[in-house]
């Protein structure tokens, strides 16, 4: 099924039905790499939201979700609905199921990420706002994300060099 | 389970095991009554998020989600989790089945709601966010969500006399 170009017009859909994100990761490498197993569906674009974004998200055995990372000013959220996930945060590791939540808050500066250790496919919800100004702390690896010259985000390392 | 009065120090949680809101709904009379069957869980005030929320709602057997109503700045997205709720908006009823989901972009004026017309509980997860500024459209019922003189929402008839 393809999704209508006025989102206006789409009254509901299966999650499963929006396509997944053509372009994986914007991470350069040797991060991108890392989540080659991750793929997601923008399902509130899917509907034209722009306050906050909503994905279905699936993690292949060996994934991870993202670059363990916080967020200054943007609050996160996810929601498992299938498989066994490992939250990592920097008070530990976190075993999760279907059915189990958890919120980042904004600035709290606890930089969180999830592992599928598993042989089983991961999938799950993540929700996350907008609000401008925000900057993504990544405490175990040397990639800082910046403002570049289009005003879009660029990753960069720590020290300025670009990848 | 409790929940912890800080929330940075929670670091996962069932969505069940969040407590239900004590006060299910803050339409005046008639229309609280007609969201009787509905139970909310704030899973994103469990973790202290502030940029939007996210609850886990039941439907009991005849109850709906809301009036049907549209936000002229918040976004609004729903999951289905478990049943089959109607989708009500402008354009008519739309059935919905576990794994479908729809956006509610701020500003179309396309009202909508759920209902739970069917004899089995209805759960899904709402998102919404808290952009300032916000003002909600019932065309069905005579109802406006005024600011009141404490600066929080107020319900009042569309004419302006209080409930």
């Amino acid at each position: 099924m393809s999704i209508d170009p006025n989102p206006q017009n789409l009254a509901a859909i299966a999650a499963t039905d929006v396509a997944p994100r053509a372009k994986p990761s914007n991470y350069p490498e040797p991060f991108a790499s890392r989540v080659s197993g991750r793929q997601k569906r923008a399902l509130g674009e899917a509907f034209g939201l722009r306050n906050f974004g909503v994905n279905l998200t699936r993690l292949q055995p060996g994934a991870i979700s993202a670059l363990r990372h916080s967020h200054s000013r943007q609050d996160e959220f996810i929601y498992i609905l299938e498989g066994h996930p490992v939250l990592v945060t920097d008070q530990g590791e976190t075993p999760l199921e279907p059915g189990m939540c958890a919120g980042f808050r904004a600035g709290s500066g606890n930089a969180h990420h999830l592992v599928n250790r598993g042989d089983e496919l991961v999938v799950y919800l993540e929700v996350g706002d907008r609000t401008r100004g925000d900057s993504v702390n990544y405490p175990d690896d040397d990639l800082a994300a910046v403002i570049g010259p289009d005003g879009g985000w660029q990753f960069a390392h720590k020290d300025g060099r670009s990848y």
